[in-house]
C-alpha cells in the first residue's frame, strides 16, 4: 500500500468516526460519552490487528503498546508515545485530534513489523477540548501525571460529578495515578490539523511546531435582578445580559487593540432566558491567548477590571472564576530538529511556526520531550464540520513519522 | 369566614401550587406541561365543590360555570367571565396570573350559593407567557376566537408541534373553535398582581386597569462562521455574538433615549456555545412596548435598521422573525367604571392606571366588554420567587368583586 492510499484511509476512518456522536446530524463527542466507547471499541480492534497490547487507562484515554525489538521486562522497555486527542467541541469537524490518533495508528501499521530499540505507545486522550467539565485537556494531565484530584469534584451541566463520570464508564478514579507515563519516556509526538490560515497561505504541507501559546480561561457572571419587560422602566433595571453585552464589545475591542492577542467569548448563558423578563443572571466564558505570558495575563487583568467597572456602573455584582491560566510552552528543540530532518528528507521544506491553540503537547511538554506536527487545512476552518485535510498532506505526515523514528532510533542509539 | 381570613386562604392555595412545577427547586409551569395537568386536577376538585361544571377545552384552559338564577337553557345563558393564567415564567413567582384564577374562584365560593341574572365562568388560561412555543396568550386566543391554527404547527425547544403538545394532553386540536365564548357573552374581569413599583409607590390596594400597551416581539439571527478561538486573528473573524453583543447595547440606548419606550432582550443563544470557539450563530428575544402603537411600531423598525447596519458591517447575515405584532388595547369604559364604584363602596380610592404588561383581556376585549384589576405587590417585583401580595390587597380585591357583580346584574337588569 502506498502512502497516499494509507492517507486516503486514514481520512475515511476519520470521516467514519466523524459520525459516533452525541448528535444525530452533527459531531459532538464530550469526554467519557457514550459514542467515546463507541470510538474506543473501533480503534481498539485495529490497534490490536497491527499487534498493539491495548487498554483504557482510568482516565479515560485509549493506549495501544506497540513493542520494542530489544527484549528487556516491559516495564523498563523506554518508550516514544504518538498521539492526540478523541473528544470534539459541539458540531465538530472530522480531523481535529482523531487525525492524530489514526495517523499514530497508520504509522505504527506502515512499520510492517520492523520493530525500534523502544516501544512505541499509541495514546487517544479522553478529554482535550473541556467542552463536558469546562477544564481542558484531563486525558493528557493523567499521561502527564499532572492530573489533580480536585478535578475529579468538577461537575458537568447535568450535575455530575467527573469522579461519577469516570466510574460510570466502568473506570476507577483511585488508579489515576497509574495512567501517568514512566519515567524515561522517550518523548511525545503529536499530528494535529493546524486549524489557522498559516499552511494554506504559504502552500505547506506540514510546520513543525516550536511553541504553543499560552491562555487564561474564566467564566464572568454578571448579577442582577430579575424584573418584567413590560413595567420596569429601562433606567430602573438592573440587565445582567445588558452589562455582559457592554463587556463583550469591549473584549473585542481590547484584542483588536493589542498585537498578538487572541480574546473570545464562546459561550453565554442568560437567567431565566424568557424574552418578556429581564435578565437577571448572565453567564459568559472569556479565552485569552497571547505568545507572551505577560502580555496575556495583562489583557485578562484589564478585561477582569473592565468587568467589574461594567457592573459597578450598572448596580450588577460580579464573580470572576479562573479556569485556566496556562503559560505558553516550548517544544522540545532536539524533537524539533529531528521533525525538520524528517520533514526534508520526506521531500518538504521544514517550516517552524507557533501554535495558537492550545494543545495536549503543552500538557506534555513538562514530563518528557515533546514535539508537534501541523497539518494544513483548508481554509484555517476548524471546530467546524466544514474542517478538511488534503490527501497529500496526510500522506506526507505518514512519510514524516517514519523518517522521524528513525531519528529517534538513531539519537538513542547514539 | 371574613374576607381576609379568605385572603389569607387565597394566599396559601398560591403557594402550594407554586409547588407544581417542571423544575424542583423553582416554579416552571409551561403550556400543557405536567405540573399544569396536577394544577387542573387540584382547582377542578374545589371549582366542583363550590358548584361549578368544570372542564378543560381544546386549548387546555381550566373552565369551570356557576350557573345562573335565571332558567333559561344552558347554551343561551348570558354569561360573565372571570380569570387569568396558570402558566408561569421559568423560575417564577407564586401570584403572577394563578392569582387572578383563585381569586375568581374565591370570589364564587363567596357568594354562598347567591345567584345572578347571568352564570358566571372562571377560566384559567393555559397560555399566556408564551414560554413554551415563544407565543403568548395561547389560553385567551381560544376563549377570544382568534386562536389562528398556523400555531398549531408552532415548535418548541423539543422540536415537538403545538398541535402534538395538545394530542399529548388527551385534547383534540380540532375542537379549538368550540372553546370561544358564546355570543353575546357579558363581560371578562382578570385580577392580577400590577408588576410594577406604581400602586406600592403610592400606597394603594388597587387600580383599575384602563389601557394595556402595545407590544412586538421578535427573534433575532446573526450568523457569522464558526473558528478556533486559538488561531483566528480577531479582525479576521465573523463573530455572531460580538454581532449581538453591540445590537444589544444599542436596543438599552434606544430604550434609554425615547421616553415611555420599554426594549428588552430576556433570550440569547449561541452555536456552538463553547468557550474555544468563535461563535457561528447568535439568536437574541426583542420585546418593545409603548403606550402608543405608532410609537413602539418605529423604534421596533429603528432596532432593525440598526441590527442589519451591525450585521452588515460584520460580515454576518441576518435575519429578524416578528413573533408578535400587538396593539395597545382599551379596556371597556363601561366596565372600568363599574370596578371604580365598586373599588369605592369597597372602601378604597378609585385610580386608573395603564398596564405596560401584556394580559389575557387584551386578548380578550375586542371579544367582550373587558376589565381588569391590579393588585400591589411588594418591591414591583415580579416573574421572580420573591413576588408577594399582601393579605389586605387580596381582601380588598374579594370584596370589590362582589360588589362588581352586583353591578354587572344592576347593569343587567336595567
Amino acid at each position: 500500500m502506498t502512502s497516499t492510499e494509507r492517507a486516503r484511509d486514514v481520512i475515511r476512518w476519520c470521516r467514519q468516526l466523524a459520525k459516533l456522536s452525541e448528535d444525530r446530524s452533527a459531531t459532538t463527542r464530550t469526554f467519557l460519552s457514550k459514542p467515546m466507547r463507541e470510538v474506543h471499541t473501533v480503534l481498539a480492534a485495529w490497534m490490536a490487528r497491527v499487534g498493539m497490547a491495548v487498554r483504557v487507562d482510568a482516565v479515560g484515554n485509549l493506549r495501544g503498546v506497540y513493542p520494542s525489538g530489544v527484549s528487556v521486562k516491559p516495564a523498563s522497555a523506554p518508550r516514544f508515545f504518538i498521539g492526540s486527542h478523541l473528544d470534539t467541541v459541539p458540531n465538530a469537524g472530522a480531523f481535529d485530534g482523531v487525525l492524530g490518533v489514526i495517523l499514530a495508528i497508520a504509522l505504527v501499521e506502515m512499520l510492517d513489523d520492523k520493530r525500534f530499540p523502544f516501544a512505541i505507545e499509541v495514546v487517544g486522550f479522553s478529554d482535550e477540548e473541556g467542552v463536558r467539565f469546562a477544564a481542558p485537556f484531563l486525558g493528557s494531565r493523567g499521561l502527564a501525571g499532572s492530573f489533580d484530584a480536585a478535578l475529579l469534584d468538577l461537575t458537568d451541566d447535568a450535575g455530575r460529578t467527573l469522579r461519577d463520570a469516570i466510574h460510570g464508564f466502568g473506570l476507577d478514579s483511585n488508579r489515576i495515578p497509574d495512567a501517568q507515563a514512566p519515567t524515561g519516556s522517550l518523548g511525545y509526538l503529536e499530528f494535529h490539523i493546524e486549524q489557522g490560515p498559516v499552511l494554506e497561505h504559504l502552500n505547506l504541507p506540514l510546520a513543525v511546531v516550536d511553541m504553543i501559546s499560552g491562555q487564561s480561561r474564566a467564566d464572568v457572571t454578571f448579577s442582577g435582578m430579575e424584573a418584567h419587560a413590560g413595567t420596569t422602566p429601562v433606567k430602573m433595571r438592573r440587565d445582567a445580559l445588558a452589562g455582559a453585552a457592554a463587556w463583550i464589545t469591549e473584549v473585542e475591542r481590547e484584542a483588536i487593540a493589542t498585537a498578538g492577542l487572541l480574546a473570545t467569548v464562546g459561550r453565554i448563558n442568560v437567567v431565566p432566558g424568557a424574552s418578556n423578563v429581564v435578565p437577571g443572571q448572565c453567564t459568559v466564558s472569556l479565552d485569552v491567548r497571547h505568545p507572551a505570558d505577560s502580555m496575556r495575563r495583562a489583557a485578562a487583568d484589564r478585561l477582569s477590571r473592565a468587568a467589574a467597572e461594567i457592573a459597578s456602573g450598572r448596580g450588577l455584582t460580579l464573580t470572576n472564576e479562573l479556569r485556566l491560566d496556562q503559560p505558553s510552552v516550548a517544544m522540545d528543540s532536539s524533537i524539533a530538529a529531528m521533525l525538520d530532518r524528517a520533514v526534508e528528507r520526506a521531500g518538504f521544506p521544514a517550516h517552524r511556526m507557533s501554535s495558537g491553540a492550545g494543545h495536549d503537547a503543552m500538557t506534555l511538554a513538562p514530563r518528557m520531550p515533546t514535539g508537534m506536527v501541523f497539518l494544513r487545512c483548508a481554509g484555517g476552518i476548524s471546530h467546524h464540520p466544514d474542517e478538511s485535510v488534503r490527501e497529500e498532506d496526510v500522506a506526507a505526515a505518514l512519510e514524516t513519522g517514519v523518517l522521524f523514528l528513525d531519528e529517534v532510533a538513531q539519537a538513542h542509539h547514539g
